[in-house]
């Protein structure tokens, strides 16, 4: 014979991604009943939309069916009153409801530049971290917001692992120790492995958030890491977010200069402007005789960049003491006489006026 | 004063992304008034669901916003009848509706492998490519299916640039010079750069099209490759395709080994075995002194592998003739005893038993 108790317990696991709070807790199991191995009950959602009901109802029926003794599980789903709704809403998110984006109308962030590439793995993140580091140097006040919700990596560069602090009117960044400013999911789960599972209605909602609610303060750049593709983040990013301008990664493969003017085209499409290209992995020297290897092949800089009509403002190597240092949290300590070029370069040529989002936050 | 013909002429161009007609051809635009230049009119959807509502909402606008004269828009909207949506179900797919992916029952598909990585660059696509040739050579009925809509990479590799052909029961797909059957999304784009700015729901869609309307006819193996990410291609495949593994890739750095990670934990809460784990990029041969370099740090494979519980079954080095072959559209010219091997290993290590979808096509 079941418990209710056991039940209620292994649906507590089962967490509203939207709300983050356990569907017990939220009150959204009603009329729970067991009876021959056969558990039935109603969940209120907040709403019966695709993406969050899905994932819900699937993880629910999931919990329950792993109890023993239990046969089969039957889920009515129905969408909660606007009174329930609204008591929720009152429980969970209290500052949000009255304040929406509040963090933002303190923020005064003087130029946004996002790192973009399209193709996946060419150093976009490391290329933004290195960005970020040399601003620093210069003595500017920089942020760097991780947009790459499920493949999150700017944290480990910058071997920051603790939860950013909350404040009264939104999320505190993180801070490294040359003192960049770090947003990302990354910071916010229990294990920086965990997956995130987020269809994009909760990719688009999550960095809004790290734009709209966190108190950046004062900065002279904030440099926004990009993930691959040209599909919910890199859209959210351009249309909600006001950008200054997009530098484009590519690496010498053709194929990856294909999709990188995949990118170019979205920017175009979306009126955001192009920064310039850089070519990143586009040798490796031979530490034995000097060689220099162009494992990807020779460059296809010029070849992207001409019909895009922007300029190839750097050509950077593979640099295995790089990836050492990013794995080992010590991005910072890298010094690269063509990384702070390249900075210069961005400094002189990223516009001062912003785009206009689509659908500002 | 304006006429109502010049703001449906401009609201014509607002298409349903999910009908894939306008919104003035579906009979979505209703009450239509203009009065000192308040336009003011009823949307009726098909669903009131989020990231599709938002999106028409804002096109629709847009696009009465950028006529001289208006300078207000006042919409309201409002679900279809159930009648409403019958009607336009019946207009806009009927073959669909009456034998929903009719192509997939036509379809024998022995054993389905999904190659997965979470981390962008490490060269899943490549990998994908070089085991459906190696599988061909082997005399295996082989099909690929390029799940990476926003930076597809297949067909270039293959040499592919026509478009497949529409056969009766759904698309034919294209087929290499060794006979290996392939559908992209790029094969369907006018140029091949263009840009693909979906959002979640579309690129789903893409995807179990892909499966479920493409004749692949009997295959003894179909490879995924999937995108980086765990987002919403990746959850497509999953829960719509009944997959019997998953093969993991990653590169050597510890920082794709965290990404890596996530992606195997996410097969894990969707209950999809994993085959095993390739360590891609692992090292460069000097041409010149022959001397290995770890161009992104030691291996770092056993370190992600055995807390997953899964075995390394390769250890592939990064090859300049590799990626010239791949950018030429000759990746069925690249021969490599490791591949071989590999290609053994999964062939005995993938299950015959299909993984069950959540949601099945």
């Amino acid at each position: 014979m079941l418990a209710e108790r056991e039940i209620l317990n292994a649906l507590s696991r089962v967490v509203d991604p939207e709300l983050r709070r356990n569907v017990v807790e939220l009150g959204m199991i009603q009329d729970l009943r067991a009876e021959d191995g056969v558990v039935s009950f109603t969940l209120a959602l907040t709403t019966l939309a695709c993406p969050l009901r899905e994932g819900i109802v699937a993880e629910a029926r999931k919990a329950v069916l792993a109890l023993d003794g239990v046969r089969d599980v039957q889920i009515s789903i129905r969408e909660m009153t606007p009174e329930e709704k609204a008591r929720i809403w009152a429980q969970v998110q209290p500052p949000r409801q009255q304040e929406p984006g509040v963090a933002a109308h303190l923020n005064h962030i003087d130029r946004v530049l996002a790192v973009m590439s399209g193709k996946g793995g060419v150093g976009k993140s490391s290329l933004a971290a290195l960005l970020a580091v040399s601003l620093r140097r210069r003595g500017k006040r920089v942020g760097v917001l991780d947009a790459d919700i499920t493949g999150p990596s700017i944290p480990r560069m910058f071997g920051l692992h603790e939860p950013p602090p909350v404040g009264p009117v939104g999320i505190l960044p993180a801070e490294t120790a040359t003192g960049i400013r770090v947003m990302s999911i990354n910071l916010l789960l229990p294990e920086e492995d965990e997956a995130v599972i987020w269809r994009g209605p909760l990719i688009s909602g999550a960095i809004q958030q790290f734009w709209g609610d966190v108190v950046w303060g004062d900065l002279d750049v904030l440099v926004v890491d990009l993930p691959p593709g040209t599909s919910d983040a890199a859209l959210t990013v351009m249309q909600s977010i006001p950008l200054n301008g997009i530098l484009l990664v590519t690496s010498p493969q053709d194929l990856a200069g294909m999709v990188v003017r995949k990118a170019a085209r979205m920017a175009e499409h979306l009126s955001v402007p192009i920064v310039g290209l850089v070519e990143n992995m586009a040798y490796v020297t031979c530490p034995k005789c000097g060689e220099r290897i162009e494992v990807f092949g020779p460059s296809q800089a010029q070849q992207t960049a001409i019909p895009l009509g922007i300029p190839v403002l750097a050509r950077l190597p593979l640099d295995p003491e790089l990836a050492r240092l990013c794995d080992s949290g010590r991005v910072e300590q890298y010094a690269s006489g063509d990384v702070d070029a390249l900075t210069e370069k961005v400094l002189q040529r990223l516009p001062t006026t912003k785009s206009v989002p689509l659908f500002p936050r």
